[in-house]
């Protein structure tokens, strides 16, 4: 990439992160104006809230007075308002998914009395820390646990800016297998075996899981592979040296359209403080006006805070009162049922024009919320950026994410390169329409 | 600081953050109703742009479709609009600074013919990044250029927020005697002698300037010095191996309140592609709207930029709007007029204060800009947070930063620590007078 640099003051870190693959996708797609992109996991346009932002920003901004706290510096973990609003909203979701789930009534009978006080903290306001997008979070949390050279496991395949900030940061990835309702456990418990057996169990920091809606396979982690994944990472802990933590992202949780809630992993009973739990504001509400959140257990909460405070000591305070507003004054859960209903339709459009388009030995993993379908392909059809699929998909005007870039690095395995993600998230119904026949055609000259 | 985590998963940089000083402090002053603070670096809260900033808002939001791109993703270096209006706004502090600059003119006819091109890009948009205030570029470009173990020259004494920086990525700093007019250039010179000795010169990796009203001591880097410390690292850039870039902060540029501005290192005849210059909108226009940015020669533009793909993938476009519609509109400069006028004033006030009640065998440096002045007291006098001035002055409701927390951690020289920087910026004109009363008095009992 950087051939120039050779003689070049960069660091290691400065020569190894690489440009994002999904850049690649993007500048391809701006340069095709007729191209209809499956690809892009942007929010849809139509729906971004306007008017409840301008309506919201009015009302902060209503006399210099009650609008200069919004245009100050803040604490560098957010504004107390808001971490009190997200600790709540995290609190509601949880509770409603947990007590209607009747497995989940079962292990609550089991829990100890001891772990007790350590549970009811697992949504505390002192926990939540406020952040640029959950993706500053994801990166800080690594940068305060991993090394160059220590390792965290991630779903096969998984979010791919996630595995370029582990490539950035030298850090090593090992993939777990993805069944349909999350890792396969197994699997998981075997790869840790085998490190523990390397000697490298105590470079395990952490098992990533894109738990709700997943990008790029749109699965669900169900609730019980949560607990048996804790469990699992529990076990190996002593061996280790120190706590595998679970980093349970939760991006696309609120674009759920059917099914129910699932809790998070911060309910199984015991094991909050193994747990780092992110989210966002971003996807239900509006990217552009970017806030994200966490829950993290100490020394995780103090160690992630001073970083912050390096980094930019605190996210924006406007966006983080507009946020708070949209909560306080139900205007957010109201334009949650209105994008979830609209992200709903889309789904169905896609599965419609899918099952009309796509060859029939093409499995396609639907999915109850996010973004994104998954499709796979017959093994022997790749579909990566070289590839005749790929490159005839590009010629009629029609782009998705190949599923390869989304596995990572890990030596112990080849990299599946059948499979693609294909997002219902920015296209209109209409281009999605287009878009799965135009690629379906070009699946069926490669498909028999 | 973390006792508990012995056995705690955290990387060596999680380990090594540390608490910055400045947070004691804060929580010091909350705890303290009727304290004074001159120590927040805090911006005036009567002059934050409330109703600007409701205005702007209104007009970008005014319609759905007109307002949805300031609520969706944007480009990770920043909206292309924002760009290039920055890049016009620096171009014009830089020509008019520069016409007006005798020394420059010299300079100037001296430029050769070859290095003309690379001049005339030295403002480019392209090379313009846009970021969550200034702090997060300062922390990238770290990233992109520093192992650890690599050494930052630095102002002697410097921004404590940036020592905290290099701390956690480990980087080593030396700091360079600062004079009235900006350091001393025979000592940058010395101590390049001294690493290239050592044979540590490879691990220089750039000079840290403030070089606007610095913080904390107030002091502008005249545009000689800008030069002569181009042609210092230029000298040591064969024996490194690399460039060895100058940093430049103007994070306090344009809360200039009396005497000509200077112009930037980016103005250095042949220079700008060893020059870094960051600078940002939050001090003169809104610390909650949180927009710095930067110009950075190749390599580092691209290798940060990807690094920004890694921490956000791009800064919330609601407050880039802002931003670049206060530009356009004009209202950004009219703001920053008032605003000048109001630091004039309080500058002017403490000043008179200084004189009223200080002692006077303490040095004053008074700013032409800024936040901040600088009090030099006896040597024998110390002011750190155990000394008894500082809990002198705590008992008295009145608080300054300590002088010695701007000092890098440089074992080859000891840290002086009877200085402090009192501040101007947050506390109104009646608390600045009855501050620095309290605060004389309490130097009155250790200073004969």
């Amino acid at each position: 990439m950087f051939r120039q640099m050779k003689n070049s003051a960069l660091s290691a870190l400065g020569r190894r992160t690489a440009l994002p693959p999904i850049s690649w996708l993007m500048q391809t797609a701006l340069a095709r104006p007729r191209l209809i992109s499956l690809a892009a996991g942007f929010t849809d346009n139509a729906t971004l809230p306007v008017e409840i932002s301008r309506k919201l920003l009015n009302e902060i901004l209503r006399s210099p007075k009650i609008g200069r706290p919004a245009l100050q510096y803040g604490i560098t973990a957010g504004e107390m308002n808001l971490r009190k609003l997200t600790a709540a909203h995290l609190r509601k979701l949880d509770s409603s998914s947990f007590s209607s789930s009747s497995l989940v009534l079962e292990q609550k009978s089991r829990t100890r009395t001891r772990r007790k006080g350590e549970d009811e903290k697992r949504h505390s306001p002192e926990r939540v820390m406020i952040t640029g997008g959950s993706q500053q979070l994801l990166y800080m949390t690594l940068e305060a646990l991993c090394d160059e050279g220590d390792i965290v496991l991630v779903e096969d395949p998984t979010y791919f800016v996630f595995l370029s900030i582990l490539q950035s940061q030298g850090i090593r990835a090992r993939g777990v297998r993805l069944e349909r309702d999350g890792i396969d456990l197994a699997h998981l418990e075997k790869i840790l075996e085998r490190l523990k057996k390397s000697g490298e169990l105590r470079r395990v920091k952490a098992l990533y899981l894109v738990s709700y809606f997943q990008n790029p396979t749109g699965v669900t982690t169900s609730f019980a592979k949560k607990a048996g994944a804790l469990k699992v990472l529990k076990k190996f802990e002593r061996a280790a040296g120190h706590p595998i933590y679970l980093l349970e992202d939760s991006a696309y949780r609120e674009l759920r359209f059917s099914g129910d809630d699932t809790p998070s992993a911060l309910m199984v009973p015991g094991a909050s403080r193994n747990v780092i739990y992110t989210g966002t504001y971003s996807k239900p509400y509006a990217p552009g006006a970017r806030i994200g959140f966490g829950i993290l257990p100490e020394p995780l909460f103090t160690a992630v805070q001073r970083i912050k405070g390096n980094h930019d000591f605190g996210t924006a305070n406007l966006l983080q009162q507009l946020l708070a507003r949209a909560l306080e004054t139900g205007l957010y859960d109201k334009h949650v049922v209105k994008i979830e209903k609209r992200y709903g339709q889309k789904a169905r459009v896609m599965k419609q024009a899918l099952a009309e388009h796509f060859p029939k030995s093409v499995e396609i993993w639907e999915s109850g919320g996010g973004l994104y379908f998954w499709a796979r392909l017959p093994k022997n059809v790749a579909t990566g950026i070289q590839s005749e699929v790929f490159q005839t998909a590009l010629k009629n005007d029609v782009l998705y994410v190949p599923g390869g870039i989304c596995y990572a690095d890990d030596p112990s395995r080849r990299k599946p390169d059948h499979e693609m993600r294909i997002s219902f998230g920015s296209a209109s119904e209409e281009n999605i329409r287009k878009g799965i026949a135009r690629l379906g055609s070009v699946l069926k000259k490669f498909i028999k």
